[in-house]
C-alpha cells in the first residue's frame, strides 16, 4: 500500500500551493508524534530505570474536545512509556501506537481502520523519525522548534514550541475553520 | 441561583469602566483555578499512572499570608490530584473543590458558605473551562499566557505567566490596596 | 543579642557607600536561603505528599569548593524537605537550618558557632521571609528575579536568576577577589 | 602517558588556526560530559535521597545514530546516578565512565581501548571539572551557556544550551561534514 500512498503524495504535490488556511477546512483526522510535540523533547530519568514525560494541559484539553467532536486521532511514537498510553486513553484517544517501530505502517493501519484519505490527515512531528511519514499525509505540520529538515517539509510551522501548546494551536485552527470550536457553539 | 448571579453580572457590566486599580479595594475573596495559574500548565506523567504538578513557592507564600489576614480563598480545579489538595490545605485553604465537575456550582457553593457577594470576588483562570465562571465574578483576572478568549473577558492580565508568580501578583496588589501587605505592617 | 546585631547594622549603614566590589574582599562566610536561590522557586508535588526540588550543579560545585577552601557556610530555609539537607551535607555544608522557624535566631546561632562578625557575612535571599535577616549582615545579595523589596535592600543583585547560577556567581566573585578561585591556583 | 598527551597538545596548538569547520572532517570519536551538556545543569532531589536528571530526546537520537554509524563514543561524568548509565547503554554507548573520579585518566582509557589519536577526538564539556581534559583533545567544544573559562578554551561554542540540543548540534555537524548524516544517505 505504500506505493499507493506515495501516488497520493504525487497528487498532493499538485495542490501544494493551496495554502494552509485553505487546507484547514479539509482536515478530517489528526496524527501526532509525542516527544517534541506534546513535550519539549525532554525525558526525565527516574531511579529504577523508569522515565517521566511532561505534557501540557491545554494540548490535552484540545485532544479531548476534538475526540468528543468526532475527529479520529492517532498517536504514533517511538517511545516506550506506558503512562503516555494511559494519558491518551484517558483523553479518549483510541489509536495509540506505542512503541511504534515503523511509523509508516502505523499510519496506514490508522487510515484503514478509520477509512480516511491520507490527503485529509493533519500530522504534527518534530524530528527525522517523522520525516518519511509526514510526506504521506495531506497536511504535514510542526512546532516552531522542530528540526530544520522537518520544517522544510511542513506546510505549517506553529508559533508554539513542542510542549507549549503547538497541538492546541493546530486543533483549534482546524476546528475554528470548520466552525466546531467550543466558543463558536 | 445561576440567573440571579447572571443578573449580578448585568449589573457588573455597568461598572466595567471602573478600572482594575479601583476595583482592588473592593476585593473581599479570591478564587483560583490550578493548572496554568499555579502551574505553567504542564503535568508530569509518572510511572504507575500518577501525576506531578510543579508550583511556585512565592504564590504559596501569598496564599498563606492572605489566609492569615482573613481573606476567604477557594481553589476550583478540574484536575484530580490529591497532592494538590494537600498542598492547599497545608497553606490554610479550606475550600478546595477537586476534582470540580462544574465550576459554576462550586463557585456558588463557596460564596454561599462564606456569605460573599460575587461582585467582591477576584477570580484567576487561564483557559476555556474557566470562561463561564469568570463572567460571574466582579474581578476576573488571568496570567499573561492565558488563552486569548480568557484574556478578552479579564479585567486584568498579570505580567506574570502561570506558575511564575501571577497569583502572588494579584494577591499582593489587592492586599497593598487595602494596606494589608506584610511590608506595610 | 538582636539589639547588638542591630547596632552592628547601624555601623554597617555608615559603610553603605562602600561598593559591592570592595566589599567582596571582606566576606568571610556565606549564608543562603534555598527556595528561589538554589532553585527557581518551584516545588514539585509528588504522590504521597512528598516534594521534589531542582537545583543547579554549578551552584553545588561552588559550594563544595568554598567549603574545601575553608569558608563557613550556612543554609537557612523555611522548607521542610530532608533531601535538601542530604544534598548540602554531601556538598560538605555543616550548618543546615531546616526547617528554620526563625531565620534571625538561626543566623545568630551560626555566627556564634563560627565566631564570625555579621559584617563579614554575605547572605543571599529572594523573598520577604529573608527581609529581616538580610538587614543584619554586611553583604546582603539576591538573584535578579528576587522580590522587589528584597532587591531594594540588597547591595548586589546577581545577573542570574534563582536556580540558574546566582549562588555560583557570588561565591566565584568573592573567591576571585580573594585570589582563591580554582583557576587562580 | 599524560606528558605524551600534553605533547600532542603542543602539536595541536600549531593547528589552532585551522577553523572548526575544517576540523569537523577529522573527528573520529566523541567524548561528552553529562551535567550541563546533556542536561540544563539541574538535578532534581527526590525523596529517599535519589536524584533525577532530564535529557533531550534529540540528543539521544544523534548519539544512537552516531553509534550505529560506527563512531566510538564515551561519556565521562563526575555524577553518580545509575539511570544515566542505563540511558546511555540503551543508546548503544559502550564507554560510560560513571562516576569518574579523574576525567584525564578516563579519557586515556577510552583512547587506548579504541586506539584513537586524541587529536581526532571531539569533547564537549561545560564547567571547570572539564577544563584540564578538554585541553588534551583536538576539538574541545561547549554549549553556549558553559562557564566563561570553558568557552575560552573551546574551538566551538554551540548556539544551543546544555540540555537543549548542543550534543545533537556537534554530532550532526561532524556527520554532515563526513557525509554520514541520516538525510544525506
Amino acid at each position: 500500500m505504500l506505493p499507493h500512498l506515495l501516488k497520493r503524495k504525487v497528487n498532493t504535490k499538485k495542490n501544494m500551493k493551496k495554502n494552509f488556511k485553505e487546507r484547514l477546512s479539509d482536515v478530517k483526522a489528526f496524527v501526532f508524534d509525542v516527544d517534541g510535540v506534546f513535550t519539549d523533547g525532554t525525558l526525565t530519568l527516574l531511579p529504577g530505570g523508569e522515565q517521566a514525560r511532561t505534557m501540557n494541559i491545554r494540548d490535552g484539553f484540545a485532544i479531548k474536545y476534538a475526540v468528543e467532536q468526532g475527529y479520529p486521532i492517532a498517536i504514533i511514537t517511538g517511545g516506550d512509556d506506558e503512562p503516555v498510553r494511559w494519558r491518551f486513553n484517558r483523553l479518549g484517544v483510541k489509536h495509540v501506537y506505542l512503541p511504534s517501530s515503523d511509523k509508516v505502517t502505523d499510519l496506514k493501519s490508522f487510515i484503514e481502520k478509520e477509512n480516511i484519505n491520507p490527503e485529509d490527515v493533519l500530522y504534527m512531528g518534530d524530528d527525522l523519525p517523522d520525516w518519511e511519514v509526514m510526506q504521506m499525509v495531506g497536511v504535514p505540520t510542526c512546532p516552531c522548534d522542530a528540526d530544520s529538515e522537518i520544517q522544510k517539509i511542513s506546510y505549517y510551522t506553529s508559533d508554539k514550541k513542542g510542549g507549549e501548546g503547538c497541538v492546541r494551536d493546530v486543533i483549534e485552527q482546524v476546528l475554528r475553520a470548520q466552525h466546531n470550536w467550543l466558543t463558536q457553539k
